[in-house]
């Protein structure tokens, strides 16, 4: 006879084995030389977060909750924790984590494998009156290495693109024909008092994030949202219309990173004998007018609002608007791991997927938000502040990863996330 | 017979009179040498303040509506030009603004009273036509100015701080005597669908900044506020209790701060010989536990209020708060130049004056804010990004400048302005 | 019937083949993932090295001389330039050689045998009118691979390091014996008017570097020089003695690096647990007192000359006294990889092999030099300035790349080359 | 009956006398808002110039051999000390000397007059058993006086340079006529053993820093040196011919601060509506052909001279060349502050006064060198790496305060000084 616990323990089980299988497949495409690569101190090697993830279970779920773990190496502690202050073993420098060759991919792996083998153990093994924190914990744990997945895709692009040669991580994929944006429509809302975020834990709720609690309310007044986000065409008119050289449409901060970065378009294209191109996952590609821009700062998002005239959703008009939109899209499943045109028909499109919105919302505390407490309580609480919160997931986001009272987080400068914008207006 | 604009001319005039005397007022117990001292980028020279806040009359006033108005000298433009990209004359860099001892200080005086002479024709002379124009254009620039008297203030005080011979800029400043902090109370609030800034501008509109509008609804869950700020005394039971030295109590970026800046309590404190003290406008003196902290970054005061188990209050709560709150407290018009201790009562107390209040807002527009056309619209707008609210005035601020809605706005990191903060706590 | 040209094609073709052979058994204790790392900006990749002396060959040999050969891959020419501003092609930045995964290692083997293949067919086949200048260059290239393989043995050092794991580059390597110091002697030598540099080159000139020419001569006051380089024992002495903590004893740009770099013994030195170890290339050691001291700055050599009340020998007086010893010792070729402490015996030791000795000379031309025409100019005379002059080569120089005219030269703070130094003093 | 030690106080005393007011009245021309500027690192302020050489006096003679001597102000020692380690009081850095507006200019001459007055007291007092360190110590301190007054002509231009304004420091100095530079000749010298560096010290000894001792032999070879420093009118082509852009002329190093600081010409020189013009003590002016070019790092003197065919003399061949030339030219006591074109008539010409000549060798101490015991010792020694000699003197410099044995020395990337250069060749 199975009690709730036993379901629960296989479907984690079964949730377990296949993120692991998920991370490695989505290295399977690389060459042993790429696993170390940190070109940007934004973006790690592969090999670090094949490792980080594993030293998360370890730290958070082997180490206090199966008996006579056997830590697999006792510097990994060290080497592989990411932020944490808190669990004592302090953490290898964030910029220099490209700088290790040992331990090699070899035994990276044999560290996933020693990972998975005891985690199988305790899930299976674990005291009935320790279930339900460490099916929390690994909830998170979970939720965390997904998050690694998504960077995974994003810092290979990242570290590719860096490289001359510009190879290519799957020379074949998929790829949308070349075509116009389809026209943007307006979808307006009533706004008033509506509630947001997600409903407190308890054992029956959803799984999210601390950040996403509590559920609270939010006065707002009527506004209108883009069906779709901007596109690379609509973005080419802002560059061909100077929007690199007019300060007076980017914010102070923004301009003078303007300046001092020299940019003058989006991260990854290039104007190659006079055509814009753009590197992706499957190497250059000519730019689609028809694709969602996308590898932009918010700052970069905010000026092309100010030049035509709109603005960016905060996050509560965002939410409110995906409040009754279908949770489908354009995800890392389908293994374009670019975005797409938007989909012909009415209604709000590509809330989900494809790129993450920068909304005008500052990456705060929700009213009555605490962090929990101990080292996981930094998982997102020390965060919240000088970001900016984006919402609806991308194209290398895992579907069951995503919610709409999801919070992303990214500072204003930062351009290697997949990351679009949506335009919003107030009306009176 | 006189009409209202007559009126209005005279009134202005004398406020254009006495904001012009303030300035150069505050300057007098400086030697020549002070004036040219920038000795953090952050912090202008008191010569360039008084060069500066002229440029923006004749900027924006004497060239565009003062008929044959004839320049003072032609590189001012540039040299006294602060930030504003689309006058077309660029600017000198900020961080160094220090490094020019040429114009003199006589002949940045001599600069103000070409200006004064000038604005004295143009408000008693200008067109009916113009005059609304003029005048709302007026008030922007008396406030502007009183702006940059409480920076000389705040930007002598740490020009001063920078010399190890630790001057006075006035010895004989007035002092608190030395006492222990009242015990702190909590005020509730109910809150609920409340409307915040102001009401949007009109011949018969109160002034107010941009940002200040438009008045808008925002719903607050239930609330409790301090009575009064923080003190030195409290703060000191942090700093005593390791409170810089544990990473668990601040946000992320705070932390970074904390390493590499080396902070171990707030700007200004010394200890000397085992006692702690404090630099002043007249010079070192100890510490007085009694009265408000002061000189904190945001990330110094949300640390402070995570190890108490509080918060800060949100703009919107502040400014709930404050709604019903006289207008009343120790501004730079009183001449302490110093923070006092809460007086006695019921009540909350010292929401205006003492201490520039930092609250848990990320500065961002209102719903429906738009920055007005031109340079102008650079005042305020562009710098909607990676800055935090602050609200209430200091004890360098002009009591005839603060509002209830004034929304004044830092970098989380920065310290030299008289900021300290208050607590809060969501009811339930 | 042979003719000279024949035979000298024959022993290049052999000394090519070996040369080669030398790089490809350096690297085979290498990981796949050790190829790529770069964790200082002064040590390059193993994989850069391995590329670079086939570029080397690719450049000034294969494309100008051999008809028809074709670039293995168009882009290298600029990924694997160094620093030749002349070629044209421009470099890939020196700080960035890390952040490169492809080529991936199996390519640049790939590229290495590509070249290998043409530079047979070129010794063998070119022109009997090239040949004179094939033969030229090839000498170069064949010196300039050796150079670098010094390189490898010396990065590879500095990559393993910085790792925490302290991985082992071969773990086997031999190890001398704990032991004293022998008792230092003095060689005096009387100096006077002297010679110093190679024989102006022609067809009979030994090889040898443009900078090590014109001879010419010097005129030198009576001097002695210690029989052996400065030992571990002995350098403890200054490091027990405060010798890091006394500016007096440092030249004043060595002062500010000790400071700023916060050095306290020499690169490779760690304390654990109250007793001195030194990372080598088969991992950590316990410190040897009659082993050279060795991985030092110009800057610690001369200061703790000045601790001594001795100083540095010229670069004149060293080669003047090598003039007449045999070219012997520990070099690579040996297989130690790390200094060995001073044999017995009477006369100067060490000269040769070991460490390279710093002098107390800049690198400067020569009287009389000129850099050679075109890009190969640049291999030695764009350098002569900033630097000192090294001599006598080290435990990882090869045996028949070194000769007592040689000068290398290297910036006073660098500090991972195989660096010792020798006392001298002037005698009256 | 006067003795020796009498008639040599009455000399040193009007000489300091002398040196005192000259330093004072170099500062005339200044406002006071002049005196704090520091707009580089190299570049100290006006009042720190008089208020440091004042501490040397204090430092080295007046606490050691004034009974009862009373400091002026206890902190001044820490103030205006500028590297000197050894003296215990540390230093305020050098970098924020221009921060510093305490003391003021009245304070910082009232201390002048302070030490003026306690060392005529010394200078008459003091014991005949102290008088020859005294006057020793004093002749260092009146040459380091002449030094900073040269540094104070040199930096004044500097800070004044950096103004938009481009502010006159004496409006009416003498001007040379503009014409074309008289054609370039060399003069043979047949080179030896020759004799280079000052006698060894002793009662009779002429002064000379330690740095020019002791005397020695040195061989040359044959060798040219121009007759004149190359002008400005010969530079122009180099600039015209694309030097500042072919990388095969440059230094390694040089190059690289070419393309980091984009230098396109000398300091001071600009293209002002396609003139050249350069900066000088009385303003801009246009460019004269005939004057020798100054104000040059030592990477753009060997450029040029590559450029040329030609080289820049060793120190030891200008030492040879200059030992039988009479020392005159344009010194600052002839009060141009700016070189003079060449004056007709054979022979050399203007390797005294005029500009400061880079030569070709690097600062390094002398065979059998010793740095002097205690702080003083720090005053030439600890700088012997990293720099280059220079020879001669300049118009900023006084004439009794340069020998044919001076040696000034830089770093090759400085500039501020009144730098030229002469060409030289070797003969075969």
């Amino acid at each position: 006879m199975k009690d709730a616990a036993g379901d629960s323990r296989a479907v984690l089980r079964e949730r377990f084995k296949r993120a692991r299988a998920f991370s490695e497949r989505l290295c399977e495409p690389l060459e042993t030389e790429d696993y170390g690569l940190q070109t940007v101190v934004e973006a790690s090697p592969p090999k670090w977060h094949l490792a980080h993830v594993s030293w998360f279970y370890e730290t958070f779920l082997l180490r206090p909750f199966l008996p006579a773990y056997s830590v697999f190496h006792p510097r990994f502690e060290h080497l592989f924790n990411s932020y944490y202050e808190q669990t004592g073993a302090g953490f290898w420098p964030r910029q220099e984590r490209g700088l290790l060759s040992r331990p090699t991919v070899a035994e990276v792996y044999d560290y996933r494998h020693h990972v998975d083998a005891a985690m199988l153990r305790l899930i299976e093994g674990c005291d009935v009156a320790d279930w339900p924190r460490v099916a929390m914990r690994l909830q998170i744990g979970l939720n965390h290495e997904q998050q690694h997945q998504e960077l995974l895709v994003t810092d290979i692009k990242r570290h590719f693109a860096h490289n001359p040669l510009r190879p290519a991580y799957l020379k074949d994929l998929p790829q949308s024909p070349l075509a116009d944006p389809a026209p943007l429509r307006w979808e307006p809302l009533e706004g008033g008092l509506v509630r947001l975020g997600l409903d407190s834990s308890g054992p029956d709720a959803a799984f999210g994030f601390d950040n996403e609690r509590p559920r609270h309310r939010v006065f707002l007044e009527p506004f209108a949202v883009a069906d779709r986000p901007v596109t690379n065409g609509e973005y080419l008119e802002f560059v061909q219309d100077g929007g690199y050289q007019n300060p007076a449409l980017w914010l102070s901060d923004g301009w003078a990173e303007v300046q001092t970065r020299r940019w003058r378009c989006p991260l990854y294209w290039e104007e190659v004998d006079g055509a814009w191109q753009l590197m992706t996952l499957s190497g250059m590609r000519p730019l689609n007018p028809a694709e969602p821009v996308c590898h932009l700062s918010y700052y970069e998002a905010d000026a092309f609002a100010t030049w035509a005239g709109k603005r960016l959703p905060t996050e509560a008009e965002w939410e409110h608007a995906a409040d009754a939109v279908e949770i489908a899209g354009n995800f890392v499943d389908d293994g374009w791991l670019h975005p797409r045109p938007a989909p012909d028909g009415a209604g709000l499109k590509q809330l989900f997927g494809d790129v993450w919105e920068w909304t005008g919302s500052a990456y705060l505390p929700y009213p009555g938000y605490r962090a929990p407490a101990g080292a996981l309580g930094e998982y997102n609480g020390k965060f919240m502040c000088n970001q900016m919160v984006l919402r609806g997931g991308s194209c290398a986001t895992s579907l069951d990863h995503i919610r709409p009272t999801y919070r992303n987080f990214f500072y204003p400068v930062e351009r290697w996330q997949f990351k679009g914008f949506r335009l919003a207006e107030t009306l009176k």
